[in-house]
């Protein structure tokens, strides 16, 4: 087992990487200080992981709450069904909440969590590579509006975050290659060594060798954790880690959530980033040729549907949470490991970056 | 004017109080730092003082959203139209919201701005006395859930809190009764200087004399500063502000939310933790008669409805935030200006108070 700790001073926590966690009592108990037990899970995980996380809390008089699996599921009317639970268990403030589940699960139960009785302790299990390397560290949770996604929610950090690699053995092909675009995205915003590492292993990752895996969650975690650890609320620089969301969440919202994979629609939204990086001249064709390279071989896509549109592509960018008093502001590209925020970039290009989804190499 | 500030570090924040402030540019714009100005307001408050804040705000582009009126709107229904509505009007993270209204829109509009984005800043500018003494200040924010009040929230701080009392001469008599209630609340909890001021006042308040008010909610907002700066998120010492309000939420879910105001609902449960104290030895006789003189002459009722019934009294209760693991915790008084937490009573002294609803004097 691997552990680093991320660095926030009362509210730091330490973040678990391994073999078999799910099962430690010790792990599972360290951060609850009394009262009771409540794991949130989904129908599609509590079959698989649940008993065995309720018996390593069976101290603490554990419930559980199964909701039904799926990003379409992520808003106020299924957060209500996990406050109704708590209301008619009797739930306390002494309660601890348990996400046991992927992205959707950590984002709902941290704000469940966050808001019931103005504030309960809670704990990250991610069983999805995503979830494992993004949303189960660094406190943001919430859930999606009708008109747009994560609108709602709250900075709340965990007690701590446990993850088990073991879990990634029944994740499907594609949630795996969901979570190495988020994997890719470290090395390409601030570890170009990280992002050659990666090169080097991507067949291992595919074939999901634990030990290559447990390396590549170890230092997207790290990667992670040093960033939100200088800006936790986003006043500044924790804003790199959107690389790639701000045409990812247009392109999610635009098809309508659930129909593309976060991570798929994170992807494309890096490759369109380099694609606008190159056309400011900001980046070379070979490095947008790697990033593709990279990307193909995760298994995931580099171009959105052309049904989204232009501009309803441009209108959904400009409900994003980066954006200052009405400019676009988005993450781009210096180079292999080197993204920054800019408003820098001009309309025209912009445009055709979302009319061509893809560079023009005679450009 | 007259100015007091609630220390709590980097969230300091000042506390106006005065006659015309709802016309001060100057203090209405004094914490907006850019973006745009969002007024949340109700139907009752809207036509008698909406355009003033408008026109006070006009630089920064507001715009305003006005929600039915009443306590069983204070829901997540309710807090999703504000989201929408910001929305719809594209507001971005620097955006200011104004709670314009009583305690409702205050706290809905706290949590909204708690949540919106994961957090944006906001401005209480309370309309009723209940809302002006008690909830505008300290940063208690959220909405009721079905099966209990205010279950859902944030401790969120405003960046300021301006409280014009000019608006009290539109109030209700019903609910400038109700602001007495907790006025009467600090006096009894740690200030018998001022119980004994509110015992000499009272006929001028009642008259609302508008220096009286202002130095009653002067006091008052003193003393709940004084103590949500000791301990901001109610670990400790905070929860002797709920004093009566595990007995008044009671009543107010029992009968239904909107039945009788918050404010009546704490009158009655102060007398009860007056009646539970009496019959625990801690205070005389002459206190409990003391503190119903006073509150039935701010018009407040002193028993609670018979159709209630105690069952159903003692197992709302225990869903009451306070609690700790199962353990049902009141404020009870020592004296008055001398309040405790505690868990030291019998259940069968508890039952005597809740089923005569008031002590008895041959006791």
């Amino acid at each position: 087992m691997k552990t680093l700790e991320l660095d926030l001073d009362s509210r730091s926590y330490p973040i678990h990487i391994g073999s078999g966690l799910l099962g430690s009592k010790d792990l599972l108990c360290e951060k609850i200080t009394g009262g009771r037990a409540v794991i949130v899970s989904n129908t599609t995980v509590a079959p698989l992981y649940l008993q065995r996380v309720l018996d390593s809390v069976k101290d603490f008089d554990p419930v559980s709450i199964v909701l039904p699996d799926g990003e379409q599921y992520k808003n106020l009317d299924t957060l209500n069904q996990i406050y109704t639970a708590l209301l008619e268990q009797h739930c306390d403030r002494q309660t601890t909440l348990i996400a046991l589940g992927g992205g959707v699960i950590g984002d709902m139960t941290g704000f469940a969590a966050a808001s019931y009785q103005r504030g309960i302790p809670f704990i990250q299990v991610p069983t999805t590579l995503l979830s494992q390397v993004d949303s189960s560290v660094g406190g943001k949770t919430g859930v999606n509006h009708a008109l747009a996604k994560n609108m709602i929610g709250a900075f709340y950090q965990p007690k701590s975050v446990i993850i088990d690699i073991d879990t990634l053995q029944t994740l499907p092909d594609r949630e795996l290659s969901a979570g190495l675009a988020e994997i890719i995205k470290y090395g390409l915003i601030n570890d170009h060594e990280f992002f050659a590492w990666l090169e080097e292993n991507m067949d291992r990752l595919m074939a999901r060798d634990k030990e290559a895996l447990t390396e590549a969650i170890y230092r997207s975690c790290e990667n992670k954790a040093r960033i939100v650890a200088q800006d936790e609320k986003e006043a500044g620089v924790r804003a790199l880690l959107n690389l790639g969301h701000t045409f990812g969440h247009s392109i999610e919202a635009g098809l309508g959530y659930g129909q593309w994979l976060h991570g798929e629609a994170v992807a494309t939204g890096m490759v369109m980033a380099a694609n606008l990086s190159r056309r400011l001249k900001w980046i070379q064709l070979s490095d947008v040729e790697r990033i593709e390279t990279l990307i193909l071989r995760a298994n995931l896509p580099i171009r959105y549907p052309d049904s989204l549109g232009v501009e309803r592509f441009r209108s959904l960018m400009q409900l994003d949470k980066k954006n200052i008093a009405g400019h676009l502001r988005l993450v781009l590209l210096k180079g292999v490991g080197d993204a920054v925020i800019t408003t820098d970039f001009s309309e025209a290009l912009l445009a055709d970056t979302l009319r061509h989804g893809s560079i023009d190499k005679g450009d």
